[in-house]
């Protein structure tokens, strides 16, 4: 198999090394930075370079385009322009709609979305196993795409380890914006809001609560990105912004009014919804919260987590909620599962902290 | 000096220990219940533990009233019944609108706020050390509050290891709003439109992002605590959380409209904000994000943190951003300033992980 890889940074590399290794694909790289083909290269991510996309794609069973979100669609219509028509054409953006809208009329081309490696960027951070059990879209155009390029494609996919699921561009899109893109508005709006609370009374200025810290911890992230994403998903956003917008006028009613009762069972309501979609990303079992109380010194965090590792305790999640000084505080350490966390927390017992297991009252 | 704790929970436990080991003072420690009152004593939180809360008054230089915020304004009425015209009586609420405009023009209260211990709770979790470099607002009642008493109570506490401010009641409950009870909402609001969402697509199940599971780690936390705290702040709030969907309509009005240089710089000073807002509650120099790809299999982070903690570079945050599989991801690290930021890379690189330093492009 030939696979033709459009943009070759953490995506495109990562996609490059695991065809190669996993499908014993051949795989040509382009890039329009000529360096970052050449440390793809270096990297083993692809077979052969190519300064053009023309070329890349000659003889491609299937292209892959993972160029940023806002020239996507120009990529990839190159792409089908290059390609014959046995050659499926996919894509890696965070958002389909305007992708497929644009191209879907072609049944070479089925809108991909993989669920990976955000958090960092470039072909020096690729890595075979990056798709390695992680979520992958695909967006194909009912009684359009072609259904023999469309199982080769996520024959392909799933052959580099991830886990292939078919999905309408419209509700991929609307989903996204409801478990990822609003969270990011919402952490915008909230440091504004603090900004200028903060700003009023300047004389005043108080600690930031490990609340306002987790709330907030992606505003502002990654603007290059997340300029491409507001704008291509910006009907699906605005939509959900608006929908939390009117569910946060509800509380501020609910809050306003005073009714204890009426409060605390939207309250609770939230806890079980928060634990019921967290539970539903994990296999080993729901998680688990343990809180232990810690002295912030160096090492103490390294000494927990050793002691866990080593047991085969795997750590899921973690959030340190430090007293102002940073001399102590809690860290709270998610595990999978209620045997894990009974056994997580018996080994932080025994290096002398106080540890208790949230819920379990 | 004579010191009342009433209530010795994790709270009313901490400054009884403090006040013993640092002020020298004897602690007379009340709590409705009995078995509080004896591990109060065994731990050493109080000299002599008392079932009367006008017993453990007698005498008294300053009570400490340590009850649930629901029951402060009882509690302290009580407390300022069963004194002198010589005690002083705070609190340690977390609002403190309704205490103080309840008791306020009692010259002898001065409503207090301590930022510290929300994490954990019980007097088995008390520290002597709990409020050392912590910020404790004092909120007296400007032409009412006694000199001589606000003197005596700020010194006390400023000897159990507290930053002592005094602010107006209300504008603490605003502050507090702002940056603490408002996420909270927002929290408990994304979950809720989240389970809508995904009940709506029900056979489509993905799996939700590192954004959406930091901006809703508070969701549902705490009911006891913070049903009293929406109801003791409900104005504050409200208005708060309806400044904060207001904001959330303008954004999505920003976003609908696709202008990418106005969305950009919305984002850009979202950012910013963040930064400045964090910034002003260290010491040791602004944080610095390591963001550092890790294999997530036991031990890993273990392994990152000795090595950091060796070298005296304390992290001050941390954030784990799996794969769905949590075979792998990456790992963000806060730590206090450019320096130590430097150092740590190093360190990381060492252990031969790829790391980069956010903003060190």
């Amino acid at each position: 198999m030939r696979i033709a890889v459009l943009g070759v940074g953490l995506i495109g590399g990562s996609i490059g090394l695991a065809a190669r290794r996993r499908l014993q694909a051949e795989v040509v790289g382009f890039d329009p930075d000529p360096g970052t083909v050449e440390r793809a290269l270096e990297s083993g991510a692809v077979d052969r370079g190519s300064d053009s996309l023309v070329e890349a794609c000659e003889g491609a069973d299937v292209v892959f385009c993972a160029a940023p979100v806002g020239r996507l669609v120009e990529v990839a219509q190159a792409a089908l322009d290059a390609s014959g028509s046995e050659t499926v054409v996919t894509d890696v953006g965070s958002t389909k709609r305007d992708i497929v809208a644009a191209l879907g009329s072609d049944q070479r081309f089925i809108g991909g979305h993989p669920l990976a490696g955000a958090e960092t960027s470039g072909v020096e951070n690729a890595r075979e196993d990056l798709f390695e059990g992680a979520r992958w879209y695909l967006t194909p155009k009912a009684e359009r795409s072609s259904g023999v390029l469309y199982d080769r494609l996520q024959r392909a996919i799933a052959a580099l380890g991830a886990r292939v699921q078919a999905i309408d561009a419209e509700a991929h899109d609307r989903l996204m914006a409801t478990v990822s893109h609003v969270p990011h508005v919402v952490a915008n709006v909230l440091v504004a809001q603090a900004a200028t609370e903060l700003a009023r009374d300047s004389e005043r200025m108080p600690e930031v609560g490990p609340s306002f810290r987790d709330t907030t911890r992606v505003a502002g992230a990654n603007p290059a990105i997340w300029g491409d994403i507001f704008a291509s998903n910006r009907e699906a956003v605005a939509d959900a912004v608006e929908a939390v917008a009117a569910r946060l006028g509800d509380a501020a009613e609910l809050i306003r009014g005073g009714g204890r009762d009426a409060v605390a069972t939207w309250h609770a309501g939230a806890a079980a919804d928060r634990r019921r979609l967290l539970e539903t990303e994990l296999s080993g079992g729901p998680l688990r919260e343990l809180r232990v109380v810690v002295a912030n010194r160096p090492g103490t965090i390294a000494e927990l987590a050793l002691s866990l590792g080593e047991a085969g305790v795997n750590i899921e999640d973690m959030a340190l909620h430090p007293t102002p000084d940073m001399t102590s505080g809690a860290v709270s350490l998610w595990v999978a599962g209620g045997e894990q966390a009974a056994r997580a927390a018996e080994l932080v017992r025994k290096l002398g902290h106080t540890v208790s297991i949230v819920g379990d009252d």
